[in-house]
């Protein structure tokens, strides 16, 4: 269920409460990505001292590993990970239309190979939601056709309606299987697609709200296409989605490009920058306040000399319950750990990047409520 | 300083308590290895959860990254990784000496490759002193001259009576720092050698209690030779060794040869066994609490099929701060971790297994005490 609260007087942005089995959280948000369950290097407890009330599993890597027997098994991803909070899983149609030249359409659904070890693996929409009722997500995302761009307006089109009748059979299933699953009262959105064509969002988006869905994801975005063409479609679009059901922009998005997409009217991210950047030793921290400034954040590329005997904090700000810990460490010390290949490097780097995400949207939603955005 | 507290009747084991600039332990105790700074997937905020009051470091990694220059200006190591508990350093000897044909000895110190870059260097006993000097470790530890097994009893006893002379030198250098140094209440702590020679080994301890150190350690033991010839050098060794001076046996020990080893009269431990057996996804657990019965532990290798869903938690018993955390999770799950590549997985193992080596040692003191061991 979703409760409208703000909406700004000067753009789109709006707050709002999503209200789920596993507790209710405040939009806009930001998911830290748990593709196999878990958040790379970090526990369930460290997401919850990170002080996120959700996480973004994915149905088609928990299929494979450690597949659906496990999963029925352990009673579901939340007790499998002891993980208390909220839960959305993504399809896995990104991952599975990602395996270029292994995967085979059809109206029944797709067959591909497994990345893992080649085997053949067939995925309707009706198996994708079974799969995603046995994880016991919260959040569950209809299985969508993904066309790789650039494609002719008719290949666009004709995926466009496979997405269609592909989501009334998703529906159809998710509510066939409510009685006896695991979390019977787990929402179902559906995917939007049409690339950068106007004519098409609106036309897939009338679609998806014919069907009816607890709420409205933003597809095929987000895939190379210019930021100002990405906000093109989220403004016309808004003006055609319902004002009362939660948007989900599906896709990488920087800090800057986040606050944008919020003021053309988005309510969900996900994002593997805060995280996968971490890995690789660029760290994010505010130089301001002020969020429309594009330079409000910068990112540290701590393995940089410059940083090699830096004895400034990794955080200064106490903003979660990791930061007593985070806050003991140096940049000269992440440095050598990154130099050194520890292991540790990547933890830390990456829980001052959940940190400054999650920070991040709440000085969004303070800011619509103060009438800042 | 070291304080003897409990002697057995029925074997050489004892209890005692080791002070230092940064607090007591109680001996007999584990040191986890941080090599490089870090414990491996772990923060110094964890190796305090996980109750070690001490924790061992490396010479010669350090002299090469992040370097004397970076260590000065950060004011030594426990600043650096901001540890407030005990720094024991090796002194790198036994990794110059492994670098097998990139090193030459010579009566000033070892000239080497070094393993990162190929840069030549030099270390002599003296830069030994100074490098652990600026580290700002509390028990130092000599330069001594490992040599390869199988060698001539003439080799040993010219390596031999090198590393006396070394350990001499080591010793002036040691007091003339004193003075100016961060840690300026350091111990300094001498090398033993010899093989399994029990005449050897004698001497070698002679040269050492003559010079006169904090304590005195085994080192040229547990590189190949039988458990029972080392178990006899001890034994013989045993009886020379000074009854008020800390025993450190330097080099991997199990579970069940810990508890053998103490009860030969040794004080202090260190090993990459847990560590490193938790990257492989091998977890140590308790079966029963008689440690003369060298069935008292069990390896579980985590990432064998039959765990797959497994519900048995990691951990079930209460030993130390981060059991509420590992008692959140399965042996399913942590299966799953090593199956997805998951680094969770290796620290979660991490922490299962120095928790473990911790209480092992825990109840080893306390049978000292109690009067089983």
């Amino acid at each position: 269920m979703f409760r409208l609260e703000t909406t700004s007087k000067q753009s789109s942005a709006r707050t709002g409460e999503l209200i789920t089995t596993h507790g209710a959280i405040q939009t806009p948000f930001f998911m830290p990505i748990a593709t196999r369950g878990a958040v790379k290097t970090l526990s369930s407890f460290d997401v919850e001292r990170l002080g996120s009330p959700i996480l973004l599993s994915n149905t088609y890597h928990l299929w494979l590993r450690p597949g659906m027997d496990v999963m029925r098994k352990m009673s579901g991803l939340h007790k499998f990970m002891d993980w208390g909070g909220i839960i959305l899983t993504d399809s896995g149609g990104f991952q599975i239309f990602s395996l270029e030249g292994l995967r085979k359409l059809s109206e029944e659904g797709v067959e591909f190979q497994s990345h893992i070890d080649g085997q053949k693996l067939f995925m309707s929409p009706e198996d994708c939601m079974d799969i995603q009722r046995d994880i016991g997500s919260d959040i569950c995302m209809v299985l969508d056709v993904c066309t790789k761009l650039p494609a002719t307006k008719q290949d666009l089109e004709k995926a466009l309606e496979l997405t269609e009748r592909w989501a009334k059979r998703s529906k159809d299933q998710f509510d066939k299987t409510r009685a006896g699953a695991i979390n019977p009262d787990a929402q179902l959105f559906g995917i939007m697609q049409g690339g950068t064509d106007i004519e098409l969002r609106k036309k897939s988006l009338e679609g998806l709200m014919n069907i009816g869905f607890d709420g409205y994801a933003l597809g095929g975005l987000s895939v190379g296409e210019p930021f100002e063409d990405a906000c093109r479609v989220l403004e016309v679009t808004e003006s055609f989605m319902p004002k009362d059901s939660p948007r989900y922009f599906m896709g990488g998005a920087k800090p800057d490009e986040i606050v944008e997409y919020v003021k053309r009217g988005i309510d969900m991210f996900d994002c593997v920058l805060p995280t996968r950047n971490a890995r690789h030793g660029s760290v994010y921290r505010f130089n301001h306040g002020n969020l429309n400034d594009p330079g409000f954040f910068e990112v540290v590329h701590i393995t940089n000399e410059k940083y090699k005997d830096s004895k400034e904090l990794l955080v200064t700000e106490q903003f979660s319950d990791v930061d007593t810990e985070l806050s003991r460490y140096t940049l000269g010390y992440l440095r050598h750990l990154f130099s050194v290949n520890e292991a540790l490097a990547m933890r830390l780097a990456t829980m001052v990047n959940i940190r400054f995400y999650l920070e991040l949207m709440k000085r969004i939603r303070n800011g619509i409520e103060q009438g800042s955005l």
